[in-house]
């Protein structure tokens, strides 16, 4: 029985990285690293740059794999996810099977693998069924919270977390006056009306390339658009996230 | 000026540390502790042990203060917390003035210190304001779900994050189908309708005393109580957290 453990490696720092995460690399027989294509090239080299600075094992072995790409001609969107989650978990299986003596495997998560990540929904498909672990990771939302050094919640308040699909098309979800925003493709905050909302944005949070912007919503939504086309054009590629607040509306405060 | 640094700990695992934690207590002159009474001992002797393990730099001193007791003649809830925070933040003014030479002073925050934690809110108070910056840890949130090897959200779909308090008052909030429960009290879980809602819960999450147990609410909702009963007699204090996942309402689905 293989035991395969999902390591978090926060979002870009190799100073998120844990004590125990360093531990779980060194304990590995096997680590794999995808390899995402020349666009987000920076973060295969980031993982390797982490693998060659953190594990001081001489017996543990780096396999990178070039992940798939996602069928676009399956119309649905659930299912081109679907197939593409059972094709990556094909070439891991592969992998795995052409180290016959790895019987420990560790694979790197970016942020943490809980959140917004299918690689636990990968593992679930591996045959037979992995011994499996997963160590915690920084995730992006501490990473915008730490660079704006402010809290995700009101004093016992609720937030929400979703994505930027979502506030697009479902606009400010009832019951919370917090909300961070992750995925969003671009400019997702648009589709709100800014009025008495602010905004905590970061891209690149964590990551020497971090931007942070902050502000009324109806005057840093503008700033933001500009800057994030401006960063994206520059490093070809760009993640970004931010956290929304409102003054609670006065008539439903208890 | 201070350089005061808010440094996430995680939930009670020392290897929970990030390298950029280690790094940020090695760099303090002053580290504070707070100790919190008899019944929570063995979180201030923690805090202890991992600086006791991680700080190699001799030059850093470690200050140990008395956490000050809520004023419970105060009646109003958040007065009451207000001026808590008012006193700790006294009181840290008063070490730091105590240690002329500390211009970087640090202060260990359990979990993350943007998640349900004073020490943001007890920090703007200082005067003259400190140069603030913020270490992220990792959350009760991640070690939860890392205890279980669950994810938080399902594929692209929103999740919110409330306190017992919340839950038991206002029930589920409309939105989500994922819920994480935070500062119960104990058993907020009892007041939602357990038809259809799986339950992950788990305490002392991340530390050698966890206790996990998951299932069907109907049925793990009693196991939850009677477990979390046994545990707080035996340690004398309990921390724990949950997740709630229910079926999306089939009439709703998109
Ligand atoms: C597929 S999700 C993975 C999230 C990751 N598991 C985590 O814990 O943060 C990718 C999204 O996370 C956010 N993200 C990840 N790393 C980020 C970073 N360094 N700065 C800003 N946003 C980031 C962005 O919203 C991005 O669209
Ligand atoms: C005042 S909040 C602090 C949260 C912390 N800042 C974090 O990032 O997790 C305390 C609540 O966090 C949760 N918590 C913290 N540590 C925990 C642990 N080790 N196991 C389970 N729950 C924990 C519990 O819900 C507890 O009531």
């Amino acid at each position: 029985m293989i035991d395969l453990t999902l390591v978090g490696i926060g979002t870009g720092n190799p100073e998120h990285l844990t004590l125990q995460a360093i531990r779980a690399l060194n304990a590995a027989d096997l680590v794999l690293i995808p390899r995402k294509g020349a666009a987000k090239a920076d973060l295969a080299d980031l993982r390797r740059a982490i693998c060659a600075e953190v594990i001081t094992n001489p017996a543990t072995r780096l396999a990178e794999f070039d992940l798939p790409l996602r069928d676009e001609a399956t119309p649905d969107y659930r299912q081109r996810v679907e197939d593409w989650h059972d094709d990556i978990a094909a070439i891991w299986a592969q992998i795995i099977a052409a180290h016959p003596v790895a019987q420990k495997v560790a694979l790197l998560v970016w942020g943490d693998p809980s959140l917004y990540d299918s690689t636990l929904r990968i593992a679930a498909r591996l045959r037979p069924a992995p011994r499996l672990r997963v160590i915690p990771g920084i995730t992006s939302m501490q990473a915008l919270t730490a660079a704006h050094a402010i809290a995700l919640n009101d004093i016992g308040a609720p937030f929400a977390v979703t994505t930027g699909r979502r506030l697009r098309d479902e606009g400010w979800p009832a019951g919370v006056d917090t909300l961070v925003v992750m995925l969003d493709a671009g400019g997702a905050f648009q589709a709100i009306d800014p009025e008495g909302v602010t905004i905590w944005w970061a891209a690149y949070a964590g990551m020497a390339e971090e931007i942070t912007l902050s502000g009324p919503l109806s005057e840093t939504a503008p700033l933001i658009l500009t800057a994030r086309a401006e960063a994206r054009a520059r490093h070809g590629w760009i993640m970004d996230i931010y956290l929304l607040r409102r003054a609670p509306p006065p008539v439903l405060r208890a």
